[in-house]
């Protein structure tokens, strides 16, 4: 994608990237994640401000079932992009031995993971 | 319920009331609540800041799922006091149809709002 | 709710039922709730044989997923069945040292019920 | 696929296939799994008894709980042979075009049964 004549440090910083930072599925949704994360940690103080004000159970508790919800969302979101990057990214080492390695360790992070959100 | 000398008894009642509100359960807790949810806060910053970083997405699942299962915690305990002072309270309702209705409507709740945390 | 001219067979008949079985409140059900179990127990009956024929494993999850949607919904049930008859019952003790503690313990059992649905 | 030989070869292909059916990635577990949701299916048996024999409604709750969590084991390990397989295998794919399809495909029913299970 590199076309020829371009200057030689910008080929080094695109394959510098490519070995470093964005090795996370969720990278390239970063900014969405912390919105999303933003708007959670605001849903939390909100019902702080309720149980504050004395406000009727029933009514944080559906705000708390809300945060659990959207929570749960961003797990799933991060889950997804773990077994399309990380579990993807074993599947693609090219020494069969170490293969087969990653990906047993990388299939066993994710079930444990999902094991954790359902407990 | 208001005293026959008129309206400045209202009012000081009204302010007892302000000031002295344990009418839901878990306002004999609020302090120890309002600790929970600011730790809760404090956990969803911590998971942005995370994103933030870069962090590995497994990890990231864990802090998640730790914040979930604290949610899951304050909800308990609300479910617990809704039960033991609303539902409780409905049934010392004096009049029986009005508590046999009392009951059915914090009966309700609580098994809607427990629905809402199973979901 | 006898009349005084009734048999007196009604009357030990009422007391039996008293001190014997429909005290659940799920025992008004009862039919309702053996129709649903005996669904869910074929429900995994057919998950096991998706298995035994290798079908797709994404179509058992599904399988798997909805059962689990129905023992919620059972669960559910039955909490609503012990906070409406079980928790209200000790609500109903005469003696207020006993009928504090026998709300206590039934709104800790329900608590701890539904705390282990969460997990 | 089959070779000129002609039907003899296409039967004995076609039974290597039946007798070693790996085609799923818990084919190799398959009595485990049957063995599990056999054992499943009594204890559904065993609920529907208790409700039979008006049993107490919390115990019912704690059986029914025990329920739901073999039944999240059960999935969980499908989840993880999933991943290890169907997703691995569409990793697997030699040609890159058909292989990001089978990838996204099999990563997005991964999320999605996931996703079926948090709710």
């Amino acid at each position: 994608m590199s076309t020829p004549e371009g200057p030689t440090a910008a080929v080094s910083e695109k394959s510098a990237i490519e070995e470093s930072p964005p090795q996370h599925g969720y990278t390239a949704d970063k900014d969405a994640y912390l919105r999303r994360l933003r708007r959670i940690e605001g849903q939390v103080r909100g019902i702080a401000r309720m149980v504050e004000e004395d406000k009727y159970c029933i009514d944080i508790l559906t705000q708390v079932a809300a945060v659990t919800k959207a929570l749960h969302a961003v797990s799933l979101g991060l889950v997804e992009e773990h077994i399309g990057h990380c579990v993807i990214g074993a599947a693609s080492e090219p020494d069969p031995g170490l293969r087969a390695e990653a990906i047993d360790l990388k299939v066993k992070e994710a079930a444990d993971a999902i094991g954790r959100l359902l407990r």
